[in-house]
């Protein structure tokens, strides 16, 4: 078994790109020629959706297998539309798995003792995509619930070769609502890094990071900054570039000195580059997958951080 | 459409308990001829575990429906599983309310924006049990991710006569690792309850209570006591009584002067009630069902607050 970390930094060495793909299908952005050809082999609403997300990720994955390290599918435009749209998030990460991209399942979970654990079991197969019915390498988890609840997913991680990622800075608006209240002279947020810190640096074995990542938000740079240094074990994964208003400056600070510890996500500017300027000018709807590639490999020429 | 605060309290004065019961299926915890006639019907593991999980749940929800006012699932059990659960949560939630019962998804989510957004239609459906695939009348909900993040879910609740139960204070060991970090003079939990009040106030309507609830768990009966006080107009959920050790009496400040506002959670103590004392000398494993009206018995006998 090879540890999470090693495989995402060997990844992202035959890449040569910190870039995440986010995926976020939603119905009324999709491509009509996927939808249309759901429409004809689908009945039910649901069931439509679930086909054309589906399709419509896959398609994503073809492209971006050759680019870079990783997908994120955010399970909550799966879940949306109930068992069939899970059926489909389930078939996109195994097929994204086999296309060799290590597979991040954005779901926010968190809950205590055995309930944690169950959701650890479920979802983070680690190395082997078949020791966990949902197979992805990584899972975003919630801290709200404390220390504690962190344990049952870092244990099934370890044991399996996954990871975690810790939410600690999310990247919307509204973040700081409670994650800056101070406490004990530290914004809250701060002293949830330190917990992460000390949590993935008693797990790294041979590896310089260990397997208890964080979610830092690319729309507040200087604490993305700040927290780079707070946590040095700990890989990161940064929403909040492209689309929310992060730059490639913004996230410069989030890698070490050999451009490693950190993956980059862009979801919305890639899934649906054929409705933005400038690939709207340059490809018509029914070439959306030409606009992917070139919007993903804009973004990788964006981050040019050494590796 | 009527309220869900309306709606629960129906419930409640009806059946004349707080008592909810939690359908917390583990598969090594089910009696054994649930699990025999699964194995006769189903192929791989996971559909022989949904397939005792959705009669283990169908067959309590038809022992407490006459007894209680709500269930809640606990949706991680069904998660681990894969596909083969979440069908099988989604038949249990669907057949609960079919007997009457009012239905919280226990899946603690909670994202940004319009990912919220995504949550909140595809699991609260409120009044209308095919208002959401997932069919819950409400959700508990995350709230680490700010403010902001709270919004989409309210905003679908209140429109589908649904509810949210917002995370404040958890019931585990380890609750306090983040919670009690003091903010501005308070722990971070009672400014998160601060403004949940706030937001559930706003939207009263003419009812006493708004559709914005809280989870305050009763092994913390001091902080669950101050809570009731900060959150007059907030429904409670409290888990904790039974198994994890707390008593009628601690949990005996959440209601109001009514003996309205609040539900009082068991999963493991009803559930599995078979198994331990005093049901285990009094009933066969095959007599499981008269141990978990026993036992849902006892515990609306224990909370007598006057409904």
């Amino acid at each position: 078994m090879t540890s999470y970390i090693r495989r995402l930094h060997d990844q992202i060495k035959t890449k040569r790109t910190p870039a995440l793909v986010g995926l976020d299908p939603r119905i009324d952005q999709l491509p009509a020629s996927i939808v249309k050809s759901a429409e004809s082999r689908s009945s039910t609403e649901a069931e439509v959706v679930a086909t054309a997300f589906e399709e419509f990720c896959c398609r994503i994955v073809d492209v971006v297998a050759p680019l870079v390290p990783a997908v994120k599918p955010q399970s909550a435009f799966f879940e949306e539309w109930g068992p069939p749209g899970t059926d489909a998030l389930q078939r996109v990460i195994h097929y994204a798995r086999r296309a060799g991209l290590l597979v991040i399942c954005d779901a926010k979970r968190g809950d205590i003792g055995s309930t944690a654990e169950a959701y650890a079991r479920g979802y983070i197969a680690g190395d082997d995509v078949n020791a966990a019915p949902w197979g992805a390498d990584a899972l975003t988890v919630n801290p709200y619930l404390g220390r504690d609840t962190l344990d049952p997913f870092i244990k099934v991680a370890h044991e399996r070769g996954g990871g975690i990622y810790v939410l600690v800075r999310t990247s919307n608006p509204g973040a700081g609502s409670f994650q800056d209240r101070i406490t004990d002279e530290l914004p809250h947020f701060q002293y949830v890094a330190r917990v992460v810190e000390e949590l993935s640096s008693s797990l790294c074995g041979d590896d310089y990071y260990g397997c208890v990542g964080a979610v830092v938000g690319a729309t507040y740079p200087a604490e993305l900054a700040e927290l780079r240094q707070v946590m040095p074990h700990v890989p990161l994964l940064v929403p909040g570039y492209g689309s929310q208003g992060g730059t490639a400056a913004d996230v410069a600070t989030a890698f070490d000195a050999d451009g490693l510890g950190a993956l980059v996500n862009n979801s919305r500017g890639i899934n649906f580059a054929f409705r933005q300027e400038p690939y709207r000018a340059q490809f018509s709807p029914d070439d959306w997958e030409l606009a992917v590639a070139a919007a993903t490999k804009k973004m990788i020429a964006d981050l040019t951080f050494g590796v």
